[in-house]
């Protein structure tokens, strides 16, 4: 057992009154019934989750992490040199790649955490990608930085140049079908790249053939930054933290977390739906509708922070708003 | 001729050389080639628009015009009473309604206009919603509020009891097909409400089947917001003002100036589709993709403010996060 299979054993369930408070008074508000449609209902889940009939996005925050991978040092998976995960981190550091633009204009913090920058995982075609010292060691970092977070949303993103290949292998492994299927460009590597990207997940699902543990398909084919977001979105959780997911790795990197526990991601909204070849298909099986689907294909946590504001919009909405009886009563 | 036509024959186009260095730029900038998609495109169009290579959304600023129908005081074709018109511009006045909250979210200053509240237009079955003369009157006030205006990009909106039926009445004769199809539920009609306003859209179709001019047309079976909106369209076009259009009634507010001139709505974007029937396939005949598609049917240039962020996020892509070169060549 993993520290990550532990914290998962017993996951706070949403406060129902406050969820449904928003509901009610979404139903009187100063604007035609139903007139938000799922805007209400992401108020409701936020304040569900922030287990507070208030429910407001005042101090959103992202966490982004980073870190390199061993299949990305071994075969070309990617379009770019596994060096270029240290120059975005430093980037992010620096407030100067697309993650921090945006989310100045959304209003957040971002953290970027190394959890093994020039430390790649091992080879997943022919081992595991972290030992189980390794994986519990990431996972307390993960535990750690959002312990420490002061904030009322948060965003997860990630950094891993060749990281699209173990996302396509942990959905291979656990959402089933043709495993080409779950396999894209990425940052846009070429036919041959591609193919060379769906040989190293058809390999490294027949190394793993008899893993069966969710968490451990993780730990075998994930990689650093992926467990740590897995990790991460436990610990928000136990915090009363609403999460937004990101893109296709964010989203294979929580998907062990569903299989392990089907409610297990009802703290999780979708910021995006990516045009890497997989995402949505994950998504449809995960069962949650992205609030944007613009083609984006950045990572980073770059389309989970664009939808932060219509998060904030939604709350505003119930909050800040008076509802008929409130409006006509004062006026 | 109306000063609408007036206006509406030398309309400027956009600066194709800031246009193109956003999209140059767009090319080299830190992050893999092409991952923000569309929002590149975005960010081009809003440079082309203000005429500027550092495109950037920094003062966004809505106009809500408000207006009341004759077809919706003589018999009922919204969920709600006329006077609600009155009291949500009140509620925009003082900052309380839902466009309100979403706007200080976007960080967007909000004016609401009264381009006829309490006078209500033309039962339009029978007659015009406008004379020529008052027609006029509102093009000059929409001129007016536009030219005062100190933002960079432009958020529509709209208020005014049974405004989805001139709406529909619009489209009907200017997009063509089946009638019906046009006419939605607005507010939330019923089942007799929705054959209300579609025998009213057929009555007002009868009245105006010798009519071509696109123009007449909105002054014939429009509204005195729509007007002011189609005005605002066409100033904003003269002041380099990008426009964010919202749902059904804006688009169909809009859609007699693309008639007039095809690229007449080149410096508008369209914020959300929203659920009103009709809006999509509008859409689809202007050739406009929506940033947001969440089923929002509120009107007040809500689901146009929503996409505030996203538009300002687009620029900031583009003028706060280096290229390459000028990453690696710095570090």
């Amino acid at each position: 057992m993993t520290l990550l299979h532990d914290r998962l054993l017993d996951l706070p369930t949403c406060d129902p009154t406050a969820r449904d408070a928003v509901h009610q008074r979404a139903a009187d508000i100063l604007r035609p019934s139903g007139a938000l449609a799922w805007l209400d209902e992401i108020a409701a889940w936020v304040a569900g989750w922030q287990r507070t009939d208030q429910p407001r996005v005042d101090r959103p925050g992202g966490l982004i992490f980073a870190a390199d991978h061993g299949i990305a040092a071994a075969t070309r998976v990617s379009a770019y040199p596994t060096g270029i995960t240290e120059a975005m981190f430093a980037a992010y550091q620096q407030g100067r790649s697309t993650i921090n633009a945006f989310a100045r204009i959304a209003g957040a913090e971002v953290r970027a955490i190394d959890v093994g920058i020039g430390v790649p995982t091992g080879d997943i075609r022919y081992e595991a990608a972290l030992t189980p010292e390794r994986f519990d060691e990431i996972t307390r970092i993960a535990f750690d930085e959002v312990d420490r977070l002061d904030n009322d949303l948060l965003v997860l993103g990630e950094m891993g140049i060749g990281n699209t290949t173990p996302s396509a292998a942990i959905a291979a492994a656990l959402a089933g079908g043709e495993t080409a299927a779950w396999v894209g460009r990425g940052t846009g590597v070429d036919d041959e790249g591609l193919a060379r990207k769906r040989a190293a997940v058809q390999e490294a699902q027949r190394r793993i053939a008899g893993v069966t543990d969710p968490i451990e398909i993780l730990r075998e084919v994930g990689g650093a930054e992926l467990t740590a977001i897995a990790a991460a979105t436990v610990a928000a959780r136990h915090r009363s933290l609403p999460v937004v997911l990101d893109g296709y790795v964010v989203t294979a990197a929580v998907l062990p977390l569903s299989v392990v526990n089907p409610d297990a991601l009802d703290h999780c909204t979708v910021g995006h739906c990516s045009s890497e070849a997989g995402h949505r298909r994950l998504l449809e099986r995960l069962g949650k509708r992205p609030l944007l689907d613009l083609d984006m294909r950045l990572g980073e946590g770059s389309g989970a922070m664009a939808a932060v504001p219509l998060i904030a919009m939604a709350c505003a909405g119930i909050t800040d708003v008076p509802t008929f009886a409130e409006w006509f009563g004062a006026g």
